[in-house]
């Protein structure tokens, strides 16, 4: 009888600004157990990271028998400075400016942790579980269109971090020099064109200015329109609803078509509640890849320079695993951290997975 | 006595669409001698093939006895697919879609070769006889404003080709969507932005529209204006001219912010000949990287979260090396293919200088 490997399991924290989710996994059952909680950001940085490390407690406490400890991941709202684990001016979070996140954790647990931000983790497990293992690449970059517009980055097996772990913020590459404000100061990101609320934004002034009679039905007394509301009504046939997702996809497409001409990646991922309109968005989203990437256009599937690409050619697609993502990358971090500090990257065969 | 390393020698070749540059280089003493010729275009890629390995030839044989041959390398524009060697639809090449550079050298010369874009073997020298090892710093992407926008990526001491070689295509990346049409097919790319050419083009519209009656001045006969011209008129208070400065340091910024926010490294450099006008173009490139990088902000050298950079923070910086980057790195390319084969970044120990 062979040795088995011993059993190993870890805890993953998906840490936003609303909520909070903490959940014990192993490699080969997946979530075992997770605990919910609301962010608690009107009492500071200290009580969360104390709702946190308890939730953890709790989880061990009922699950250390498993297996032996692998580690803590955290998927944390960004900009996170790495390996500090130090937040700077976090939009989704007031108050937080300079907290030693990871500091403050493992003063608390004396455990092993590692934080990345909620992009990274979210990139990391569609990697590990998701498109990444489907199609055996080794290489990605992933865009999460949510409340901001998320990236992460994985080249050659490993999460890129740059200098300061500030890489991957490809939801602030400017896409219109003088469009709509975004968070970080800037007009025109990425983030400000095709997240989220960046499609309720527009719809919302639709709306107001009358230009919208569809969707003005469909608006719930104050309660803002959603992503998948102006998505039912486009498919619906309303001519306004439909525009909008075209504009998204339009945008999206002059971001991810100036990545491809970057990175030259084989895998593409597109990520987020915008995402799960992928018919409304992706034609537009194509026609731009095609007219504004001449390496789209010589590495598409079938096209003169794919045939050696892993995957067959570059993909743009969907993402596979949908809101579990960032818990689910948390929960996984431990085990690419322990694999990236032995200088190994995640390669096929060697999947945390 | 020590025992020393046996001395080698390198050929590099600077492959234009209107020069070529063949030059014999030894790491301790630099360029040793150099043949130049006209690009024979017109006579088709083999003729031009066989102009090169002439050149080569009769280099080896004036220089073979001063060290082994370490290979050739070659520096070509591109697009070019990698490993193949091989190019797609190259702008400045008609009649080379699809054309086996690497292989048909090869054939004729059968020595070791290596081949790369030439923004790629531009970075090269940059970063191991340049800036790069000025500031010790392992990453670095830069740009050559010239007749188009050139691109090299060097992450943690290795290009950065891609699935397919393509990588490092910054120039194509989209600065205004419905800029001035790039030779890409695509508006409003940082080459049809920031260019040279984007420049002058932008210069003789003013001038041919009376708009720009200073410039006019300027002008010798049908000859067009030139990137310099324009900079001397601009520094002897042309307003028009200091403008196009302006305009091209805007657009520059703008992708440099992209690059900032989705790289996060410590060095930017800025090559070719409107870079030799940093005075006219660097305030509003720098106000752009304030404006539209929040990770430039955090890390401009200085800021919050500088400190722990290799270089003192991100620096955005005029190349070191001029027009001879080229040539330069398409000599010490197959040093640096010999270490990368053993897969060995070129680490700042290690560097082939």
């Amino acid at each position: 009888m062979a040795t088995q490997s011993p059993r190993v399991l870890t805890i993953g924290i998906d840490f936003g600004g609303t909520n909070l989710r903490v959940a014990a996994y192993q490699p080969e059952k997946g979530v075992l157990d997770s605990i919910a909680l609301a962010t608690r950001l009107h009492a500071g940085p200290q009580a969360v990271v104390e709702d946190m490390c308890d939730a953890v407690l709790r989880l061990l406490e009922k699950h250390a028998h498993v297996g032996e400890l692998a580690g803590i991941g955290v998927g944390s709202p960004g900009p996170l400075e790495l390996p500090a684990g130090r937040l700077h001016h976090p939009p989704n979070l007031p108050g937080w400016d300079g907290f030693h996140l990871l500091g403050e954790m493992e003063k608390r647990l004396r455990l092993p942790i590692a934080v990345e931000s909620d992009a990274n983790v979210a990139a990391l497990a569609e990697y590990t579980l998701g498109l990444g293992k489907e199609l055996g690449v080794d290489s990605l970059c992933m865009l999460t269109l949510g409340t901001g517009v998320g990236n992460g980055i994985i080249l050659d097996g490993k999460l890129w971090h740059g200098s300061t772990g500030m890489g991957g913020e490809a939801g602030h590459m400017t896409i219109e020099p003088d469009g709509a404000l975004c968070g970080c100061g800037n007009n025109g990101c990425l983030e400000a064109c095709a997240s989220a609320t960046a499609l309720v934004n527009a719809a919302e002034l639709l709306v107001a200015t009358g230009k919208a009679p569809g969707l003005a039905k469909l608006k719930n007394g104050d309660a803002r329109l959603t992503a998948l509301t102006i998505a039912e009504a486009a498919r619906l046939g309303d001519k306004a609803a439909l525009a909008l997702y075209v504009k998204t996809g339009t945008s999206l497409g002059v971001g991810l078509a100036g990545l491809i001409n970057i990175f030259n990646l084989p895998l593409y991922v597109v990520g987020g509640g915008v995402a799960e309109s992928w018919d409304l968005l992706s034609p537009s989203l194509f026609e731009e890849l095609e007219r504004r990437s001449y390496v789209y256009s010589l590495t598409a599937p079938g096209r003169a320079a794919s045939a050696a690409m892993p995957g067959g050619g570059t993909r743009v697609m969907r993402a596979r695993l949908g809101p579990e993502a960032g818990l689910l990358g948390a929960c996984i971090l431990p085990l690419y951290q322990a694999r990236s500090n032995a200088s190994e990257p995640i390669g096929i065969a060697t999947r945390v997975h």
